[in-house]
């Protein structure tokens, strides 16, 4: 069969925030304003900025992701984790049960979250064309090789299948440094 | 045959200096102080510390790894790098031609480097004794698996083979989170 090649994305700090966590970090009423489209369909890069503090210390200047969601998310690498002294889950987004939690400061106010900071568990989201042409399903584990001066296989990359994915690999910048990605490198998916 | 599983040890930020550096850095005829031996024969970290400066900034307290070598060298993770405003090649330990320099402070004095920063080339230190017993030549490179949440395997493990070598595997902390490597793993060494 045709190898199954994609483009690796590095995923930065960022974070996701409902409705009204956004009313009292940026005022009643604001609308996060689209700064620049990311790969999924209908996600966005937002100018909002805001700083989060763990007990260890702050990171200022953190993007949001629109649009709003259900739950407030905040995705961190290892090395960020490290540096707020949090030690978060390794999790798909949306699976915050029991992940550390952080205080988020905006221009008009501040929030604590108990839980909903973690680390971004590689994943391959993969629209339905390509899962039925290279055999993949939601949720199935797969490898990811890449080549280059640091080539390694990712192993525990699991697919997120739909008509809301677009086919990307994600991983974060621990993940994109540790495998000298450092130009929208091509991976080949493998079938466990 | 029995599989080949050796500790993975990260090594953080570092740096290794002349003796004519070290004078100008602590002073004449100063002597680094051991404070922890390293797994490698002979090596040491010392309590001596020093700043790093590239076209970015600097970064504090990089640790001093003993004895004095030959030149001097500067080894950080390419997250290190990136707040520094440097590009370091990926390369074993000694090897610097074309490498970018950078701006060493002691308490003492400063020294420039023309060249001597690299991202550290992931490697298999292996004693003569394993070398014999897994069939490893010096500058092989190997592949090393890993297990976990963030399982992968590690390509391009380059092994150094020889009676000044103890039997681990070193990696940079991108690549220790990149794995989610938090308490001496070990890995399992494959042949290519």
């Amino acid at each position: 069969m045709e190898e199954f090649k994609v483009v690796i994305e590095g995923s930065g700090k960022h974070l996701h925030v409902t409705r009204e966590h956004l009313d009292i970090l940026f005022g009643k009423g604001f609308e996060l304003e689209p700064k620049k489209a990311l790969s999924q369909p209908g996600q966005y890069a937002s100018t909002q900025k805001v700083d989060i503090t763990g007990p260890k210390g702050t990171m200022k200047g953190l993007t949001i992701i629109g649009p709003c969601r259900k739950q407030t998310q905040v995705e961190l690498s290892f090395t960020d984790a490290r540096a707020l002294g949090l030690t978060p889950p390794i999790r798909l987004s949306g699976d915050l049960a029991g992940s550390p939690g952080c205080t988020i400061t905006g221009p008009c106010g501040t929030v604590t979250i108990d839980e909903g900071v973690i680390v971004s568990k590689r994943h391959l989201h993969c629209c339905p064309e390509d899962a039925e042409k290279y055999g993949i399903t939601d949720h199935e584990i797969v490898q990811v090789k890449v080549g280059g001066e640091r080539a390694l296989i990712f192993d525990e990359v699991e697919a997120r299948v739909g008509p809301t994915h677009a086919t990307f690999i994600h991983v974060d910048y621990d993940e994109i440094n540790a495998a000298a990605l450092f130009s929208d490198t091509v991976g080949t998916v493998l079938k466990k």
